[in-house]
């Protein structure tokens, strides 16, 4: 792979840029990789493990002389970073961002943009429950979707590039627009991690059942929810606040088909519960057919234990 | 291992008692293990793949010579089963079974229990999200806990027995009354199990997302939902009906607590989103803890991945 930029500046060194890094250094697609933390303890432990080319402590010298800036922090501080690195960001250089909302995140940077600068927002719909410097990985991207959303101040190269450096990282890349994007995301993920979240905070506050029972017992179903009730608590905050009403306007359909159930239920409506509980399989086999999850039972767990004690 | 019973009958032939035969077989814990199916398909898909010494496709034969039978049906069928095999059940025999529901089944099945048969309840915590004879495996139980619930037909020695056959299984065995466990159970997997189905069939049905984005766009949360939604629709429908109130009990709370949250959305009110998604992490650290869950990032559905293209 050739290189697709000089050098790359990451804002924010947790879970994606991380794996952002190792991926770009694996595929070779850019000369250099610099990376700015804002805290001291997160700049040690990138340099410990060789994160970046170089830790930058302040926001100026790491976007400087950088052809692509990438925005990693959670979405609720990017207008605010951006106010800071205006001023500094070469002419002609692409800034991006990896948040999980684009509607509040162009709002917040778009204004913000000198001439000459390219503004693309991305989304990798790639993660797992684990956060910080040390958790990526470089095959995090591979066979994942990630979103662009142009703007009026992209230009069809910088769009290209930025897809060749996402394809490079082993991404499927795919455009919408930032309403569409945060409504799509509100389905796939918002309301999902919501409703985790909820239903983990319900198990942990209930008087009858102790906490060793949820906690011994989880294995029937609770604790795929842990999984993604465990995600940064900071990221999420902000993802909710920025995308309000998509996840709202979801959460209420939830709420509508949840109480039609619990009424089936209530009223020993067997056939409704078992037409709806058939239907919902065709859309697994679909995401197993697109590559998007593993097949194997229980996603895989009793393997991983097997090859861990191997 | 020594064998803890001379002929074990598996009445129904599903994930769980396809996974007990190979258990079974692996630890040598029984001299003979036959079967029953309702269903010719499945006996032929059963004796192509040497699910079990025998396959009847009579309950008679099936229960007669057995020093225990296992009850691996749907729960809602188990009380009508129980009136069949009731008079050919062998004088000091055990009956058991693997619902996840117990009070119902309980109060079905003793009152049909013949003198002399020792009635001892059980629900392995162990399932994948596949189903059918072809599903099991014989480490399905490892770990896993698997909960008896003595009743008044029960002996302390039938009740040691089963206990030693679980253990032989690998499961970590607990007791508990019937209605303390479907309470427990209610927490950690029906009410778990219904708010997945629910976002599924939500995604499912919006006419603004198409279910080609669904699919694609799944790896950022809403996978891990389809997985328990496509389990087997006719002994979720059973477990709901059989495990009512205190199934709507706990989705009553879990809906109490996501209108507080979706208020803390719509007022802005980051704090209360912080402190709740802090608060159910620790949760998620206990079942990793408790051998419950994998910690490789993502349930280490990448690292299945790539073993499988080895």
């Amino acid at each position: 792979m050739t290189e697709v930029y000089n050098r790359i500046a990451l804002i924010g060194l947790g879970l994606i840029a991380s794996s952002m890094f190792w991926s770009i250094r694996k595929g070779n697609l850019a000369q250099e990789v610099v990376g700015f933390a804002k805290s001291k303890k997160t700049r040690d432990t990138a340099k410990s493990i060789g994160l970046c080319d170089h830790v930058f402590n302040n926001l100026k010298d790491t976007v400087s002389d950088a052809d692509l800036v990438v925005l990693c922090t959670p979405v609720g501080v990017m207008g605010e970073i951006v106010e800071q690195i205006a001023p500094y960001l070469k002419k002609g250089a692409t800034l991006s961002d990896v948040g999980s909302v684009k509607r509040s995140v162009l709002d917040a940077v778009e204004p913000l943009i000198p001439q000459d600068v390219f503004f693309v927002p991305a989304h990798p719909l790639a993660g797992t429950e684990h956060s910080g410097p040390e958790s990526g990985f470089s095959s995090l991207f591979e066979n994942r979707w990630c979103i662009l959303v142009p703007t009026t101040s992209s230009t069809p190269n910088a769009v290209e590039n930025l897809t060749r450096l996402w394809t490079g990282m082993g991404a499927l890349v795919d455009q919408m627009d930032a309403d569409h994007h945060d409504l799509v995301l509100a389905v796939t993920s918002h309301a999902p991690h919501l409703i985790a979240y909820t239903m983990v905070g319900v198990a942990d506050d209930l008087s009858r059942v102790t906490e060793k029972e949820v906690i011994n017992y989880s294995a029937a179903g609770f604790r795929d929810f842990t999984r993604i009730a465990s995600s940064d608590p900071t990221m999420w905050r902000d993802v909710f606040l920025a995308n309000k009403e998509a996840t709202l306007e979801i959460l209420g359909r939830f709420t509508e088909e949840l109480f039609s159930l619990q009424r089936a239920i209530r009223s020993d409506d067997g056939k409704t519960l078992f037409d709806y509980f058939t239907r919902t399989r065709t859309i697994r086999r679909g995401i197993l057919d697109a590559g998007q999850d593993t097949e194997a039972p229980d996603f895989g767990r009793s393997l991983v234990e097997k090859s861990k004690s191997d």
